[in-house]
């Protein structure tokens, strides 16, 4: 398989759906780190090692060494935005970045201006926008979007490209009929189906397009037959969905930890004060369904309660977000986790986590870029699975139970890595250790 | 292998060097499991459940239905202590259990009265103790153990023996040369070499009476060459060191989950309180010492800075624990972690755990029991890494770097039971799911 | 006016509508006080003191030596209850107290049997009843209620009387006309007129009957001119409203610690779980405003913003409470306090406080009891604004701020008793100290 | 008397031993003050206000402009330190306040030198310094210092001088024969006694030289029998100890508060990280002694366990300060607190407070100043409990018990500037404006 990637030469065009404060730190950082002003902490592919072989040879290179991924020098960024401030108004305006950090890239910052977006106010009531494209049909607004990529890519000169969703959180919808296969959803499409997303336009323009496309909110959007179908076709990878940070990260690392111990669990309440743009669009209770259904499946997948319903059968879980301007892009969350041991003895662990929002989701974005880039060399197409690591509620292939585990998801990425590189995957079984113990002593 | 794997036949005899509120809480829960009063909760070998083959199989038994432990009805309790409390007055005493659950297994606990103990007042200051036994040379004593070992045996017809210590921290010391090999040990035994400690003396007894032996302190203990070396011979388990609860638990579930995200931390805070026995041996510096060392090595092998200086170069990482006699066994931790992400933005985590020292650690003794006992009858003798789960400092092959990250060891754990058992290891790979996709759609 | 003060001669009775948690968690604690089984902790009528005269005088007398309150002895309880258990099955189901408390004093408890109460359901829609009085017109419920006062009186022996509201917080209303004078109001109750709630009810019965009325729930109650001309008329005390508890009890002990070090606030969130009835109330919006409206105007009347717009003009003030079955009345709140110092420069403060609802509102109950009891005799009628200490959200005479300051509402509490029982005020001042000082040196 | 208050006319003249943190940051942000950047958030003198007269006047003057405070405008800075940088230099190395901030007032802060400084490395062990006096006695010392004053005050043209002591944590003594008169401290000054530290030199050079002397360490300094008669004799006002901050400040708000409802409390863990010289310098346990037993009486004085032996008989209260450098300034304190309430129930509360070392101390640093200044002014001569709002161990007359409790200390702050201005003091009785509204219906 090793073979048969294909090399990343030429540039590569990240466009982005959204140039909110999340995209925004990741387009300043990657300009920072080029320039050697910054570390790209919290980047997998930039600073993660992977060991290879037996623990007694040491071998552990960084990830970029390991496997054919696109040099930062050869990245562009381009994208969408209901507003028109250009991305160095817009990292401004977030509140999240110094503008010690910022002035040394204002130049390079300043040239990324958001092509008009798609914009539905049914989907999303608490923004209003003016950098918003106008077309008769939704069909209509998925051809500007694709134009908008064709021009994008001759433009920057860019022999391949990627997009990732950075925008907002959209209302709850379900799967429905118009989603079901590519027909339905084209004829959606003409016909202005109040069930088709802004996001599952942009997901469409990218698929027809091969454009790889991962989805960084909690929508629906690309997780439907329509585009799974359409994606394998065409050879595209796809994936989602809602990047893993903060609080739901947290609890993807505690709860396999305590089920690991057996540990019994009969409440979990979490709550969040935020006071963004993603917390205003959060403040209204259709929006902050599709987050809440997106974080709640967490718990259920990693605990198994059907296996063992005396450890985590009554297990009460609630999640709350709340709007407070104070804090700006620092969100903090708050976890009271009532536990209970043998003999059924209560326990409690709480945790708070002072965290910024963009910081940890700007990585994610870089990551899922990079290696949905990967996969499309590799000739991945449909569902990537194996990058479940970077999401809240993954998405599988139907009926496939998505695994939440962030150690299993771990395990996943880097024996993916290993098997498309030829080497040997690891089980962490290690008896041998002791065979040759034995013999010489 | 499975074929060889001798069946748990007859009684299984548990032998505990140190029946106070870790060992009489584990004791008294089994009794009470036994009559139906109580739920082993956070024993694996009780309540977990082991996944078998694809995620599609759906198989996932509960380990004690897949693997020959002996059952908790053909289990009996035997002890050494330095004070002459019964298990019953033992229990009341460690305000653990409550008296409404000690009550109706009162005849079963006041029936196991602790053997007299090897005690040296020179390891243990904070202690004293009358129920000691007094000989001339540690030889003597460890003869001394040997018979109570054989009388044991005898008195309750067991078929089998395993040792778990679960008494106090006992003082620094580092492994010198009465500890390089069986003649050197043993001449230290009968020359009264102040550095051979009394949790020296209890394994070396158990390992030349063949008797798997698990150490639940941080003491070194059978960590040296001359007691690898006589296991080995021998034919006989042994590991440790110190039962992984508490703080030291929510470290190695947590601090993998920062490495696996690339970030960084640039110091962790750790400080306990604590009111119990355990509290009070710790108060004393020396204890303390041994301890501390065996607490502070988690991060560093986790985080490996040596790969990756510039996320976890300049840790400084820092433990305290405090007596503080209002909480008694409700041992508390709280935690204060600075990391850092995305171009080094700082951000912190805060960890408080209402613990219960004794809660957490009974299940993992009695686990330990049942799975030394295990390996005995599977013909796995030396060092059992695979159970470094359930140790703050696990015991390796020397020169092999030990894994803290317990989701590792939880994988090292199960795989090597899938081994046993000829099933096939677990990697995670998963990309066959996508391969039968793509031909189905 | 010492001497006018008439002596606790005789039984007094404490009449309580709403025979809930908080209610039997007192009647449960004065009965097994009075048997020596437990400690009134928390009730300054039975453990506090009070300095009287200088600082080197010495003299701190109990409250309860100092004053003349009703002797517990000398108590008997009565109630009513939308539920008919009597107050030993209200306290089991309240699961506050251990059974091992609630059986020695069994038979006191079940003497007490709930009276049919005044229930509507539009003011308490999570709540459904059946032990429940039925009459045409409201003013045939005061009525019923002035005769079940008439006939406990009478069937107890009592010399005096005193009613605590402890029901439900009721919807929000806010003052209307019906409010305004008693013929209005009587007119309103006759007529069946929606904004008068039940718990104007019982209070218009207790002021008729010259019964004391205290509002322990956030409900307008008692806080409206009819009833304070009425009590004024009838020379009854009353007081109110919502028992200072959890959350709000830390907050009006913080806030007005950092006002005193003029640090500027920006922000307060507070958030509560809890799982017991009055967190289902609770759950519905309507009642939720009611409690919201009295938590949130602590802060503004402590930090008097108007005066100091620069430390407090920005602040945002979030309340949240959330219904969380597994905690019961174990009610846990988490403050963030986001605070400035010196040249602006950021702070925050955590308040995590793990409280019990019942076991602080209890004492508050007694307290109250016996404080208006006293109030009565010492010929003080009207609002007892002396008495704010107790109370979330204190009623005031019209047009006068209330005191939110916890100390400022204790030295009121204090000096009113030296000044009712003709000892000097405490001012603090204390230069005379320093004045004999400078003469003997 | 408010007659008799002399003007503050000419320049102040502010002395500071010891320009580290604290110092830096206090005299950059009044000069920040001054050029209108910033503002002096947490400065009583500054922000505060005062209530005059009854609630219902609404006179709320702000402090500074009630009683005759020197000009922020009027001040002049000096000091001493045992290094040799300027201000502006000391201020960029304590990293407390952003150099952006720094910048336009470095002409203002580079010019204040420290003078060589009175040290002595056996009160002081873990500092080294290089800017350092040298003399045969510490007679000579003293003297020096009082050189250094005088040629100050020409130099800079004050009318007036006051010094504060913001120096560093010495180890700890124990008054003893040479602090009982000025006799035998001046002999022991001659003779270098070894129980006279630096900071006794510093305030016995400021009395002998009539200038106020305020104390912000827990040194024993001028709460010696020597130094009191010596400031009564010229007339001039001293005090201490140790400035009030942090987590002591969070105890005697809290305490009061949970005294205030009679809860009774069982144990009282604080822990305290932080990373800068003071943490340096309190690592060793000499010096932690000291502030140990500063920090420890707070609670006893507040709770008085021999009045309510049941509530706070047994209270176990500890105290831990750990080295920390990750957090450099930015001290942060976590307290469990374990309380119980109505019959013995336990609760509990946990406390993170996130603060800033300097940032909170600054502000105090300027009021002692200002006040210390009126107070000579005012005639008010010897020891000032009035200020003992600011300090964690009070200075009181001997014999006389101190108030720790912070809302005590304020109505005595308060209370003493209505006496000295001659305004009716508060007490919080206020039943007349009940008398009124009797008599308006």
């Amino acid at each position: 398989m090793k073979e048969q990637i294909e090399q990343a030469n030429g540039k590569l065009g990240i466009l982005i759906p959204g140039l909110g404060a999340v995209a925004t730190t990741m387009i300043a950082g990657v300009e920072a780190v080029k320039k050697g002003l910054a570390q790209p902490v919290g980047s997998l592919t930039q600073t993660g090692n992977i060991r290879l072989g037996k623990r007694t040879e040491n071998r552990y290179p960084k990830i970029k060494d390991f496997v054919p991924l696109a040099d930062l020098n050869d990245i562009v960024f381009g994208g969408w935005d209901v507003y028109t401030d250009n991305v160095y108004e817009a990292a401004v305006n977030a509140k999240v970045l110094e503008l010690g950090l910022l002035q040394p890239i204002k130049p390079e910052l300043e040239k990324i201006k958001p092509m008009k977006a798609v914009f539905d106010k049914t989907y999303i009531r608490n923004l209003d926008g003016t950098n918003i494209k106008e077309a008769a049909t939704k069909f209509d607004l998925a051809l500007a979007v694709m134009e908008d990529i064709d021009n994008f890519k001759n433009e920057n000169g860019c022999s391949r490209l990627v997009m990732v969703w950075c925008g907002s959180t959209e209302k709850y919808i379900e799967e429905a009929d118009v989603h079901q296969n590519i027909y339905a959803f084209e004829d959606g499409l003409r016909n202005n189906d109040p069930l088709i997303s802004p996001s599952m336009i942009y997901a469409y323009a990218a698929i027809k397009k091969g454009v790889p496309f991962a989805n960084g909110a909690p929508n629906l959007t690309c997780d439907i037959p329509a585009l799974i179908e359409l994606a394998k076709e065409n050879g595209v990878p796809i994936g989602g969905k809602d990047f893993k940070t903060g609080q739901t990260l947290m609890k993807t690392i505690l709860a396999p930890g305590l089920h690991a111990r057996s540990l019994g669990i009969r409440g979990w309440f979490s709550t969040n004060i935020l006071g963004n743009r993603d917390g205003l669009v959060l403040d209204d209770p259709d929006n902050f369904k599709t987050k809440e259904v997106s974080k709640l499946g967490v718990l259920e997948d990693i605990l198994q309660p059907e296996l063992s319903p005396e450890l985590y059968g009554d297990l009460y879980h609630k999640i709350r977000i709340n709007y407070y301007p104070p804090h700006g892009d620092n969100k903090e969350s708050w976890d009271n986790i009532d536990i209970f041991g043998w003999l059924g003895y209560p326990m409690q662990i709480k945790i708070n986590f002072l965290c910024r929002d963009s910081i940890l989701a700007a990585p994610i974005v870089l990551d899922l870029a990079l290696f949905f880039d990967l996969a499309k060399r590799a000739n991945m197409s449909g569902i990537q699975e194996w990058l479940s690591f970077y999401f809240k509620s993954p998405q599988t292939a139907p009926g496939l139970r998505p695994e939440h585990d962030i150690f299993k998801q771990l395990i996943k990425l880097q024996n993916t890595l290993r098997h498309i590189m030829g080497e040997d995957l690891i089980t962490h079984l290690g008896l041998d250790y002791y065979q040759d113990l034995v013999e010489s002593l």
